[in-house]
């Protein structure tokens, strides 16, 4: 069966992709752009690193300009982010009939509760599966076993989460220090292939 | 690393089971038996029809007996149920590092809730995995493909759920009436090996 990663070259959503390929699906590895910045590189080089079919979904900018807007009216990333990802799995699930993405326990954002689970599920026939039988400290386990991991700062380049095409627009709209408060710079772990 | 699945014989277990070997955990599936009735044998037949390693883990009468108490006060089972399902990842809890069972998505019983799996999690330093990220849709059609599953009615010789013991504790105590009543027969999926 045909499943749908959302996929962002991180850990939790690299081992979801790896736990669907292990259970025989036939996973694409997705990454949504919305046309602002081309954001989907970092996701797209760890994929290609595992060895996954990945592809670049074009979305309509205006999701990620009310979810900017969002953002901005709070000065607190959680609701925009939260409507960019319900909007991102509405979207692949016109196309695939299994759709996942990396939400572990622990996750507060971005994370579908259970009443949008069964509507999405209900309208769109699909069925969604997340991360969300693993806390932390067993993906880190899992992670350090299964894949080459490099820590780093985020950078506008480096990182393929919704925030950075968001980060783009704010620096357009309300300029780069909004942008840097809103999003500071924190230490990320990307996936760099399968570990030697 | 070395992982204890708690274990029924059921499409949701077995299911659990599989994604950690295909993790590469060294997995152990346990079934707990509290001296009033080998209902483990359908597990054990599961496991070994399965190719996993199944262990019996002897657990204190007095668990049942509190759990079979609070069910015939509730005349209900599900606090009783969660009662036993804690006090069994918490006794396996200290033989290993990660215990994982098959509680999925659309499970109300058993079912730990966010602080108490925080709190076995530290007071153990385990590791605890579930399958909440999955649903019901989702665990059938995997199970569908990966194993050879047997429908039938529930019986006292065919079920290794906790309820066989708690049903033979009630029936001794207070007949079988009272015992159907709370724990009616059911249809249960029982997987019986790899689909061929």
């Amino acid at each position: 069966m045909k499943a749908c990663v959302l996929y962002s070259g991180g850990k939790d959503s690299s081992l979801i992709a790896v736990i669907h390929k292990e259970l025989g699906y036939d996973i694409e590895l997705i990454t949504l752009n919305f046309g602002v910045f081309d954001s989907f590189k970092p996701a797209a080089e760890s994929a290609s690193s595992l060895g996954f079919k990945h592809r670049v979904f074009k979305a309509d900018k205006s999701i990620i300009e009310n979810a900017t807007r969002i953002i901005i009216d709070d000065m607190f990333p959680n609701n925009g982010i939260n409507y960019i990802h319900k909007e991102a799995l509405d979207l692949v699930s016109k196309n695939y009939e299994v759709i996942a993405d990396g939400t572990r326990r622990d996750d507060k954002i971005p994370k579908l509760n259970q009443s949008e689970i069964n509507s999405i599920e209900a309208r769109r026939k699909v069925e969604y599966i997340n991360l969300r039988g693993f806390g932390h400290k067993t993906i880190n386990n899992l992670s350090e076993k299964l894949f080459e991991v490099k820590k780093e700062q985020t950078n506008m380049e480096n990182n393929s989460d919704y925030e950075i095409e968001i980060r783009h627009l704010i620096n357009e709209i309300n300029g780069e220090n909004l942008a840097q408060k809103i999003f500071p710079d924190h230490v990320q772990s990307r996936v760099m292939g399968w570990k030697k």
